[in-house]
């Protein structure tokens, strides 16, 4: 069996991250990174397309080569600077406060996929314009097996009609419980997940944070829960970290049934459950097989039981 | 092998609630009142120690014996009235409003246990001044096989030593997320309920309400979610559900175990499902057991889910 291939389109970037527990500087960051890296921990064969700036060093880029991971759909602009976004989370790392958004080299992003990626089977498409999104799916050769879109609600409030255009052409939507609202206007994520799968994708997954992810299908639903943790040190790229995590799996499996993305949801939140230990993308970067393999085993004894139904 | 036996401690009252979706009129209330029939639906041989005034219906009494609940405990004051609470829901029906609290018998209660249920396998304390809930532990004859307790910020607050002595002398403490914070100034769970362990119970349920609740033993935790529902009616009573169908489950074993008290928070669980689809009581009262278990095979299809670790 051909090992299914992933493209990856979003954002590579220079995040800047003050939590309760330290500030970082300029680290890597984007929405790209995180799902790439974190996919690359179960398959290989998974390609970038993004854009970054003159200032973006050959060591970040040399993170995702070593892994490898292919870079050649990630354009560098000579004229501009590389994304950036600088935040500061409260002492409840679940609120966050934007402190610089420089859009720069971003604003120029014009997509192309290599020649090499024009037929893979999985499309990760992170939280961009919808616009950029949907270019993406039309310069596909073959329609992948899966096509899977993060959005956010400033895309509702400013592109409605482009992110409604991409999501009739998705597979699965993957945005969160607050997103999942206002693109529904309804307050149970059960009616939600089941007015979104009118409005295109098949399935839908609704991340809540700490609270896990559910996943949807017709009727069925799935949930995995956030590992309970001692200490969350930084949540940023969690969400994007469970993307990867979850198209990695499916990827590995070449399967696409709820079944195996039961599992796909729970190797997402297990990735991302060692994301939030240190900054940025530093855990994810030295992260062993061996450590997800026992924290998969922590995973199951936080949820397996056995009843006899009599 | 004996049924085991269960005394429910807490209170029988009167509840008038105000939801989006309606109100209700004075109804039947009161921790012990859902408890115990929760705990009905999966064993018998069912006490309950609690006081009620002179306007307390026979109707509403007649709900408790027609379930083979035993009453005896119950003490009627004839110059009081009987316990009442209004409160009303906002949209978001996490948040509520106390209107109106009538304390009335409440402030007379000195708990008496019936000479039947002095060596009762299982105490369940719901929530009450520590001190009241410390008087029935010292008249047990026999130390329960295991005792568990419901309290609330408003001891913390008011009495905090006799909590903490009353803490010393159980098995398992059943709180609320915030209540967990509160009781250890800690804000991860996973490092509260360590601390909670620390006070005395060996084992701690942290209940988090639509977002489901943990179970934690040495260094083990199990998750329950909640299930997720297209409506949820009214939220009164749901974590008094949910800790009668917990200990009714573990009575029903009669095993003490960390597996069995992973069914057992499953079935709390379950039954809190449906206490939330009507108001008060209603649902409860008109539960079938076809219903109970068809809904455990929802809980087995949220939650299951087969990994092969390689």
């Amino acid at each position: 069996m051909r090992m299914s291939q992933i493209l990856v389109v979003g954002t590579v970037a220079f995040d800047e991250i003050i939590t309760p527990f330290g500030e970082t500087g300029k680290i890597l960051g984007g929405s790209a990174s995180y799902i790439s890296m974190s996919a690359a921990k179960l398959t290989s064969d998974i390609g970038i397309v993004s854009v970054i700036g003159h200032d973006f060093p050959k060591e970040y880029m040399q993170k995702f080569i070593e892994r490898n991971i292919d870079v050649s759909g990630i354009e560098q602009l000579e004229n501009e600077k590389t994304f950036y976004w600088k935040g500061k989370y409260h002492n409840d790392l679940n609120k966050r406060d934007t402190l610089v958004t420089e859009v720069n080299a971003l604003a120029h992003f014009n997509p192309k996929v290599p020649k090499d990626f024009e037929n893979a089977d999985f499309l990760m498409l992170g939280n961009l314009h919808p616009a950029v999104q949907q270019s993406v799916i039309e310069q596909m050769q073959t329609r992948p097996k899966m096509i899977a879109l993060d959005t956010m609600n400033f895309w509702m409030d400013t592109a409605w009609d482009e992110l409604m255009s991409v999501i009739k052409m998705i597979d699965i939507l993957i945005i969160n419980e607050e997103e999942a609202r206002q693109l529904t206007k309804e307050y149970s994520l059960v009616t939600a997940a089941h007015k979104i799968q009118e409005m295109g994708p098949k399935f839908v997954i609704i991340k809540k944070g700490e609270h896990g992810a559910l996943l949807f299908h017709e009727k069925k639903i799935f949930f995995a829960p956030a590992l309970p943790l001692e200490e969350v040190f930084d949540p940023t790229g969690a969400g994007d970290t469970f993307a990867g995590g979850f198209i990695g799996s499916l990827a590995k499996s070449g399967v696409i049934s709820f079944d195996s993305m039961k599992k796909a949801v729970i190797c997402g939140s297990n990735l991302a459950s060692f994301t939030v230990e240190k900054f940025g993308t530093e855990r994810l970067e030295s992260l062993e097989n061996d450590e997800i393999k026992s924290r998969l085993q922590e995973f199951i004894s936080l949820t397996q039981f056995d009843i006899e139904i009599v």
